[in-house]
């Protein structure tokens, strides 16, 4: 295949948020495919998708936008996929090949697969890219380069099929890995789920204080605090689906994260300096090797201008 | 008072590490004293110090460097406040204020308070700024610019040696706020002292697993990890002497994290999909709050660029 030449005649969207817009800019920024048609069942949503015209078709009927597709992505809620699975089954080609880009992928492939035909081609996927902010707008071309795209696909996948998305994904900037979908919740669970989980959390504890203001905790936030406020304010229900659906690995994860912390509890209570100092140092070297692995950029402070 | 007038004819700033270095920069960009001394027992880091140009004189003696000084600023992690102060005592000139910029107040306080002469104002404070580098060439000028500074005055506080103090700091561009130690204490006990805290924790917790790889945990940080890893990266001496020093507020707050957590923990165990949502909805207004409140910049992904 030239690296040129779009991968699939026609891919379908389904859900036009954060990923499906910036999956479908960036599959027109980078040829990845002749025609790609969005479907959302919110109109609205929808509406908003095609005033940006960043697809070439839109219907809000999930059937009528994946009829003759050669590829379908799922860029909905985890929650959401079996029944965006169901309206889509009857008519899907023969032959054509069902993704999505979901957080968890186990409960995905468990709960797609016995809905599709033995005639299509089931690979999950997700990429492990996004910001903090939602919707169609939100969306944009560039979210996908030199980010990770994790792909799981079942034991007996079709090569072809693997190959094309794989080069999809490729296409549109990312490295593409391939895992078990059990694997990847694990890995995912540590990091990004359990990140999540305990932002949301620390910001919810500070919100609820009585013996210190709101309005004091907005004030002084530079001093940490702030930093977690950026993932706590991601998209609610798409998060909520995550937890739901990837239990095990994330109370696994939680669970190790709560000793963990429970150690570092009781050596500040006995006051165990070096207890302390020991494990301030070792995490210092993590930071140093993702911005050498390219994952984060070197600018202090996350760049934030310090300049009048 | 002239608001260019400097403020103080002689300073002296003990330790020229992050924020030193940027008190000595920001005095002389904004003109908030004649001299500028630096004191730092370590003679690389004086000699770096030195090699920038960021002060009038540079001494490794802290007895000669507060000689004849108008204030004396320590800045040394906390648990040195009280040996600088006790080097410091004998030379320090009759009325001369003494502060510092340490994290945690009252114990400060209460540890350098018998060791000053009744001749010297007393006034412990705190920039709430910063960044995740060290030393003396990570200092900048506008580093406290459009952040709070919070002075915690003895009751008996000289007020003329208490208006000079603030008016320093709100030369170099910081709004400055008064409370109590104690008060203090708790604040940043929930907006920079228990955030730094789980951050380390976590990674700490990724970095010792064994099911996922550190290669992955690097490799997929951009889920959300890698937000932690910055604040991780903060110096470990620092925050050591912080936690140390900070006991009693650091464990209230922690605790009422920790009963949060196993809420949440256990809404993930039972399935309580709208116990999460109502949280995930709940934190995302304190996000923009912040923003308005000119506590962070209105950028997506903190700004990380996503051009190529």
């Amino acid at each position: 295949m030239s690296d040129t030449a779009p991968i699939y005649t026609k891919i379908t969207i389904v859900g036009a948020g954060l990923i499906g817009s910036s999956v479908a800019r960036a599959a027109r920024h980078y040829g990845a495919a002749d025609h790609i048609a969005i479907a959302d069942a919110n109109e609205d949503v929808l509406a908003e998708a095609k005033s940006l015209g960043i697809a070439d078709s839109y219907s809000p009927s999930i059937p009528v936008a994946v009829a003759d597709a050669d590829m379908v992505l799922m860029a909905v809620p985890v929650g959401a996929m079996a029944s965006v699975a169901a309206a889509a089954a009857p008519a899907l080609k023969p032959g054509a090949t069902v993704s999505d880009v979901g957080s968890v992928k186990s409960s995905v492939l468990s709960a797609v697969k016995p809905i599709l035909p033995d005639t299509i081609h089931l690979i999950p996927g997700h990429p492990v890219a996004g910001t903090e902010q939602s919707g169609p707008a939100a969306g944009f071309a560039t979210l996908f380069d030199g980010r990770w795209c994790i792909l799981t696909p079942p034991e007996d996948a079709d090569p072809e099929a693997l190959n094309a998305l794989a080069a999809f994904w490729s296409r549109l900037g990312s490295t593409v890995e391939q895992m078990t979908a059990d694997h990847h919740d694990l890995v995912l669970a540590i990091t990004s789920h359990v990140p999540h989980l305990i932002a949301y959390n620390i910001v919810g504890t500070a919100n609820d204080l009585e013996t210190v203001t709101r309005s004091e905790v907005i004030k002084y936030s530079a001093g940490g605090f702030r930093d977690f406020t950026r993932i706590a304010a991601s998209d609610p229900t798409m998060w909520r689906d995550v937890f739901l659906n990837n239990k095990e690995a994330v109370l696994e994860m939680l669970g190790r994260f709560n000793e963990d912390l429970t150690a570092l509890q009781r050596a500040i209570r006995w006051g165990d300096g070096d207890a302390l100092f020991d494990l301030f140092t070792r995490t210092r070297d993590i930071r140093r090797r993702i911005i050498d692995a390219g994952q984060d950029e070197d600018e202090v402070d996350f760049g934030r201008p310090h300049e009048e």
